[in-house]
């Protein structure tokens, strides 16, 4: 560890980080967050910086939670939305990223509907970039702050048991938390309606369970997944009836769990759907709203090292 | 006043204001006033504290006044618009609060078409919470601004008789105002439509009249509501080539009220609709604009003194 | 030059300056690139100074570009855009502005359809109006940034030959480069479809060119407009394969400059069609990038000297 350095200019996904990175990150974050606890919440580290928000997709909550992480590090933010940006004038993407890039950006944080774009962007700048989640392909820091999160309830990330419920196919987040859970030392179990529960992810490190009991008996950690609303008349998913009776997380089935197993979901939730709301707002169990507060602490980490790795 | 002390964290409606909040409160915005006139407007006040601007409406100038405000403070803020949250995603009011609420801002702001929807917000954050206009129902930051603006011309808001003309049901600067003056001992004269004329509104303190000379005679302070285009299909509401006629103040009315009588207007003006533009530009009369540069003064002090009481 | 003094509260065209005006911003420009080179990329020249950016017609790249400068010099933003304000509630632009201005902004950066708002803005503020596209009319920032990258790479603006190929008729860029390389000392000539190439362009002192090899040959410079997707349903206007055909810039048409002739482009670009990627993208040729990157270094200069003019 004495000789440990972060080298990572870009956040992009997470078959890059060693378990060593994840732990820095982590241990990163966990010192950033008394920051958000303060009066007077901003520290000068980033003072001087331009970081611009790229987002093609619709955002609040992430476009919300780097922002506050940058002002709170002190950095100047710009937001470029996909929907005012000159890709509606016909712009290759490649030239919208030269031209942004002509304007010297220390960071670009991206949200892109296509895999890979992040990768792409990345090769077209002097800057770091972060994926702020691309296509079904990963979402990092979301990875990140489900990874401090449990580590703050668990203590550890290691020899756990963790249960990821929903379309997992789709899920750009239970991409990043597979692949960082394993990585760390953990079992990802993961259960869902058949057609988004594809061979491919066993790859990933994956276990593809065929019951619900078997996903998550003895699990410590049981995360649910929005089940996406635009994709309601896919004829391959059940109604959100039928969904929520074969896949949804209540209170008679979260007693498979272990008796101190936390609750998360990446948000927005469906009440009622892939989670019942006694079990989303279950004191004892539910983690969501320490996700939120986390991933500013993350993602003021990231802002930080991407930062100093350039 | 010795042992008067600010105690509202949040800023939701002008009953819970006594009279002495009310003077504080325009005291307080009174001092920040020069800072909007200096050479380097701005003063470190509120530095690192998180202001949110959450809209479910779209505004322009009171989200701007509220943003300039906030930053001449020294504070960071965030825009929020409905259009763009995941309210879009289905998720309920609630849940964004509390996720927001999550990332520990120290104000939001909220407009609302739900009256009453700032309210149940400030039961769901830890900060505090400033109602920038729900529904029908208030708009305390705007009729502060109008106290304020008043007290400026009229040397005090003892015994002045403020007459207020138009869609006084669903204006909810108008709910503001008559409580604001009523509170600080002046009488406020309502008129218009009848159908927007509704007995539950004496009320609130106002006093309804069955004629326009009724209303403006002999008034120290002539203020004219907007009249919604929106509703312009309302079977109940006359043309508007008739509203003018029977309900625009225009040179000619205005000699009804006292010889110094200010004009006054929430904005946007309807030009020659609901107030004819030689009054609107009367040098002597329209304090329109003054109300708009108060707007910036009386919101510095609403986050000075809400954060100070959190 | 020892007597000089920069004088102007507005940017509103370039007929205003004299040679020795723009001079003094391409040099002020000049000295301010470093500050985006830095690590730190800020100065606190403007800070506690209210910059509004009011933008009726959609744009990235040059609201990005005017945000980065003006929080590289510590001033505080705020963006309006035409779609969520009050243009939207029927008030007049002069009541915007005169609401606006009531809130005590040093700059209003205005894009506008029409040509000439914003000089009717400037008539109704007391801070300092900066044109960033009106109309048909001008873009005087774009044109000094071009000024400033042609003085870059040619050491002087004297004496060249300045090629504009495409819409002239449309272009506000082309409209202020033309006066700006003219005030200079240099010739600019300009070709194109013909119904884009009016005579009353020569009044301010472009030569028309009857062919592209008129305009080309022994060319310094080569500067190609986009053509205007919108336009395509114009009669008047070839199809972009005969567009391409007749008024696009390759290879072998830039052959005719002089072998060390530089090519611009205002951006986006449609590539194939104004101009071949290959062009585009010649690191002998292209300084397309260093257009952009010199926008943020001029529209700092502007900022700094407007407020320091008023």
């Amino acid at each position: 560890m004495k000789s440990y350095h972060f080298n990572h200019k870009h956040i992009l996904d997470f078959s890059r980080f060693s378990s060593q990175d994840i732990s820095f990150i982590l241990d990163t974050a966990e010192s950033f967050k008394e920051i958000s606890r303060r009066p007077i919440k901003k520290v000068p580290a980033l003072r001087g910086n331009t970081i611009i928000n790229l987002f093609f997709e619709p955002s609040t909550r992430t476009r919300l939670s780097f922002e506050i992480a940058a002002k709170r590090m002190s950095a100047d933010t710009f937001n470029i939305s996909a929907s005012t940006s000159s890709a509606t004038k016909g712009e290759s993407l490649i030239d919208t990223v030269r031209n942004i890039n002509a304007m010297k950006p220390d960071v670009i944080i991206v949200r892109h509907s296509h895999s890979g774009a992040p990768h792409m962007i990345a090769r077209h700048t002097e800057g770091s970039v972060i994926n702020a989640g691309d296509g079904i392909h990963e979402h990092p820091s979301q990875g990140l702050l489900d990874l401090l999160t449990v580590r703050d309830h668990k203590k550890s990330l290691d020899n756990l048991k963790i249960a990821i419920i929903g379309d997992i196919l789709h899920s750009r987040v239970a991409h990043s938390d597979i692949i960082g859970f394993t990585t760390m030392g953990s079992k990802v179990y993961i259960y869902g309606p058949a057609t988004f529960l594809p061979r491919s992810l066993s790859s990933m490190g994956a276990i593809i369970c065929s019951s619900m009991e078997e996903a998550l008996t003895d699990a410590d950690v049981v995360m649910t997944l929005r089940i996406q609303k635009e994709r309601q008349n896919d004829p391959l998913l059940p109604s959100f009836r039928e969904y929520s009776k074969l896949y949804g997380i209540n209170q008679r089935r979260i007693q498979l769990a272990k008796p101190d197993a936390i609750i998360m979901h990446p948000g927005p939730i469906n009440r009622g759907i892939e989670l019942a709301p006694d079990v989303a707002d279950d004191p004892r169990r539910s983690v969501i709203l320490d996700q939120v507060t986390n991933g500013v602490a993350v993602r003021m980490a990231l802002l930080y090292l991407v930062i100093g790795a350039s």
